[in-house]
C-alpha cells in the first residue's frame, strides 16, 4: 500500500508532503504535471500540483511545487517514495493529500515510515527509536544519545555482546563434547564463568544507564527549599530569565511546555512544584511543610538556600529529607552579608556538601551556581559515541537479559548440565535479539507499541 | 551575500533549511559530508550535516539529512540555492543555522527568498505578493485568487492595458504630428478618447475588486441580530458546529484564530462582535441597543431572526440601519410554530428580501440559509484565470492610475494640448508599472515594504 502523511509542522513557508511505496510514482502521475513515472532516483523536479474540476471539465492548478523522487531501495523506506515541496498553505495541504487519497494512497500511521524502513532492513529496531528519540531532542545531552543510537553504536554493542554469548555458547558445547573427560569441566567452567561475568557486567551498566537516560530525556528533577524570604523565587526567576534570554534562531520557537526548566551545558533542569513551594512559603516557619517535603521527595537534587545558620534541628530535619539526594546548600544575600558577618555555617555535620555564596538579587555567582547543580547531577561524559538507554523497552529486555544470564551463572557455578545452561543462554541471546528486532518474529502489537510514539509523516 | 532560514514551521518530523546566494555550495561542503561544490543541478545527496568538536578534535555528525541542490539560474531565487532536509528536532534546526551563519550565511529576513527572486527577474512584485496570499490562503476563494496572481494571469492583464496605453501614446503623437492639419483633430481625439475610456474601465474594474477581494481575504462580516430569546446562539452554535465538524486530513491543524467563522463554498464568512450580541440579548427589548448597531455597521451581511411578526418601528429601524447591508430574515422556531400559524411575515416592506424559514434548534433549513448567505455575499465567479486584487499597494496604485486617466480624458475632452497630455499618460503608464515594479526603480524603502509581511524562509 503506497501511503503519505503532512511531514512537517503546518503553518510554515513550505510544507512537505512524503509518499511512499510501490505505486508513488504512478500516483503522483496523476496530479503533477508531469510524468514521474520513469523519472531517475534522487532528482528533483519543478511542475505543478493539479486537480480536476469537474465544472470547468479541464484540470486546473492547485500549486507549484517540487517533487523529489527517491527509488527503491535506496529511500528512507527502501520503497519507491516521493516528496512533494508545496507552498505552506493548509488549505494547499489538505488539498494535496486529498488527491493523494483520491488517487489510491492511504494516509500513514504515526511512525509508519520508519516501520517500513525497519521492516525493510533499512535500520533496525534501536535505531528506529532513536529517530524518533532524535526529532524530540531539545538540547545537546539528548541530542547526542540519539544521533549516536541511531548511527548504530548501540547496535554494535549489541552485537558485540551477541558475539560473546555465542562463544559462550560454543566453549559450552565443547564441554559437552568432552563430557566424559571429567578433569577438563572445571577449567572450562572457570573459563566460562568469566566471559559470563563480564557479558553480565555490560548489560548491567547498559540497563542502569536507562536511569540517566530517562532522567537526560525528562529533565533533572530540582527542588529549591528554604525558609520564608530567604529568597527562593528570586532565585529561580534569576535561573530561568538568565536562560529564556538566550536567543534562539529558529523564528518563532517556543518551550512546548511552559515548565519552569533550565539547560546547563546542553543538559536539561526541571524545577519541580515551585508554584507550591512559592505558594507556603508564608507559612513557612517549621520547614515541615508537606508540600515542600513533597517536592524534595520528587527531586535528586535539592537546592537549600538559607540566610543565617540552620537550627540543629532544621540540619537534622533536611539532611533526613534529603538522605538519597544531592544536596546543594546555597548561602544567599552575600551582598547584605559580609562573609565574617555574624552568620557562617558552622555546624559539621554540613562541611562535606558543596556550598555556593550568592546573591539571588543582584545575580552574583549564579554561574557558578549552575555549575555546582550540573557537577551534582553526576552525568556521565556523553560522547558522540556514548550509549544510553533511554527506552524502557529497551530497558526491560536489557534486565530480562541480566536475570537470564544470572541464571547462567549460577548454573555455571553450581555444575548445572551444560544443556540447560545452554537454554539460558538462548532467552539472553532472543533478549537482545528483541532490542534491534533482528532475527525476531514481531507481532504488529509489539510495531505498534513502538511506532504509535512517533509523531505522523516520520 | 548566502543567506539561510527555516522554511517550515518548527515541531514536525522533517524541519527544511533553506539556503540561497553564490556561497551555498561552498558553504554547505563545510558542514555536509560530502563535497556538493561540483553537484548537478536538481539532484538530492544523502548524508550528514558535521560539526568540528573543540574538545574531540575532530567532525561529530549532528543530523542525516537529505540536500537537494539547484544552481542558477534555474533555482527559485535564480541564484545557486540548496535545502537541507533535517530532522525536525529544534536543537538540530538550530544548531545548523548556527553552523550556516559561522561559516558565512546570513540568516534571510523575512520575504528575502521572494524578493531575490524578483530582483533575478524569476517573477514580477505582483506574483511575489500572491506567494504571501498563497501561503496564506485558507480557502478555496483566497487559494484561487492567490494561485491565478502567482500564475501571472494579473500581469498579462496589466501587460495588455499597457500595449492599449502605449497605443494610446503613439496616436497621440501622431495627432501632434499632424496638429497643423485642424479638421483631422476632432475624428482622431474621438477614436483617442474612445480607447482611454475603455482602458479607464477596465482600471476601473480591477481597482473595484480590491473591495471583494480585501473581503474575501478578511471573511465577509456578518451580523446576527434579533430580540431576545429568538435564537440567535442557537442559530450561531449550529453554523459553527456543523463547519468546525469537517474533519481536515492534516493532523493537528487548528483554526489560526478562534474566531466564529464558516467556510461556505469554499468562501470564509466572519461573524462579528458576537460575543457583544450575546451579551446583550437579555436587556434587549427594543432592538435599539448600541453595541447591536456597532455590529449591523461593521457587517455586510444582516442576519435578521425574528419569531413573530415585527412591529412597524422595529421594521422602519431595521430597514433604517441595513439599506446598505445584505439583509436576510429568518424566520425561526418552524418547529413549533407552523407556518399558516398566528404569525407570518406580513410586512410589505419586507416581502423583497430573501427569506429563510429555519428552526435553529432542530438544525431544519440550515443549508439553506447557508446558501442565502452565500448568495447574498455577491461574489463573482471565481475561476483559475480570475482576477481579483487583494493587496492595498496595488489597489492604491491602480487608483492612482485611474485618477491621472481622468485627467487624460477630460484633457482629450477639453482639447488640452497632446503633449500635455501624454505626460498624464506617462503617469498612468507608471502608476500601472508600479503594480508589477518591473521597468521601475524601487526605493529598498518599498521593497521592505512588500515583504516585511512575509514569512521567514520564503
Amino acid at each position: 500500500m503506497t501511503i503519505c502523511a503532512l511531514a512537517t509542522a503546518p503553518g510554515g513557508a513550505l510544507g512537505i508532503i512524503r509518499i511512499s511505496g510501490p505505486r508513488t510514482l504512478e500516483i503522483l502521475s496523476h496530479i503533477f504535471s508531469k510524468d514521474l513515472k520513469a523519472a531517475a532516483p534522487n532528482t528533483i523536479h519543478y511542475g505543478h500540483i493539479v486537480e480536476y474540476d469537474a465544472v470547468l471539465q479541464h484540470q486546473v492548478p492547485l500549486d507549484e511545487v517540487l517533487v523529489s523522487v527517491f527509488r527503491a531501495p535506496h529511500s528512507y523506506t527502501g520503497e519507491d517514495a516521493a516528496e512533494i515541496s508545496c507552498h505552506g498553505s493548509r488549505y494547499i495541504l489538505n488539498k494535496v493529500l486529498e488527491l493523494l487519497v483520491k488517487n489510491g494512497c492511504r494516509m500513514a500511521n504515526p511512525g509508519e515510515y520508519t516501520q517500513r524502513a525497519f521492516l525493510n532492513g533499512k535500520m533496525d529496531l534501536s535505531q528506529a527509536e532513536a529517530v524518533a528519540d532524535l526529532i524530540a531532542s531539545s538540547n545537546k545531552a539528548t541530542h547526542q544519545i540519539a544521533i549516536s543510537q541511531l548511527r548504530g553504536h548501540f547496535s554494535s554493542e549489541l552485537s558485540r555482546l551477541r558475539e560473546q554469548l555465542l562463544k559462550l555458547t560454543s566453549l559450552l558445547e565443547l564441554e559437552l563434547d568432552f563430557s566424559d573427560h571429567e578433569d577438563l569441566e572445571f577449567a572450562d567452567r572457570s573459563e566460562l564463568l568469566d566471559i559470563a561475568n563480564k557479558i553480565n557486567n555490560q548489560i548491567t551498566a547498559l540497563a542502569h544507564s536507562f536511569e540517566t537516560g530517562k532522567t537526560l530525556k525528562e529533565g533533572f528533577p530540582v527542588a529549591i527549599v528554604g525558609r520564608t524570604n530567604v529568597g527562593k523565587s528570586t532565585l529561580l526567576n534569576k535561573l530561568l530569565r538568565d536562560d529564556r534570554a538566550i536567543v534562539s534562531p529558529v523564528h518563532g520557537t517556543t518551550r512546548d511546555t511552559i515548565e519552569d526548566t533550565i539547560d546547563i551545558n546542553g543538559v536539561t533542569f526541571r524545577f519541580i512544584d515551585t508554584a507550591g513551594i512559592r505558594q507556603t512559603t508564608d507559612e513557612v516557619e517549621q520547614i515541615g511543610i508537606n508540600r515542600t517535603y513533597t517536592a524534595i521527595g520528587k527531586a535528586r537534587i535539592v537546592l537549600w538556600i538559607v540566610d543565617a545558620e540552620p537550627t540543629t534541628e532544621y540540619i537534622q530535619e533536611m539532611l533526613e529529607r534529603c538522605k538519597d539526594k544531592s544536596l546543594i546548600i546555597i548561602r544567599n544575600k552575600i551582598d547584605i552579608q559580609a562573609m565574617s558577618d555574624t552568620f557562617s555555617i558552622s555546624n559539621s555535620r554540613l562541611k562535606d556538601f558543596p556550598t555556593v555564596e550568592i546573591s539571588a538579587k543582584q545575580g552574583t555567582n549564579i554561574d557558578k551556581l549552575e555549575q555546582a547543580i550540573f557537577a551534582s547531577a553526576n552525568i556521565p561524559e556523553l560522547s558522540e559515541q556514548c550509549i544510553i538507554v533511554t527506552s524502557a523497552r529497551q530497558y526491560h529486555s536489557l534486565v530480562s537479559a541480566h536475570n537470564n544470564l544470572s541464571r547462567v551463572l549460577s548454573g555455571l557455578e553450581s555444575g548445572l548440565s551444560g544443556d540447560i545452561v545452554s537454554e539460558d543462554l538462548r532467552l539472553v541471546l532472543d533478549d537482545l535479539a528483541d532490542i534491534t528486532g533482528q532475527g525476531r518474529i514481531l507481532t504488529s502489537e509489539v510495531l505498534e507499541n513502538i511506532f504509535t510514539h512517533f509523531c505522523v509523516g516520520k
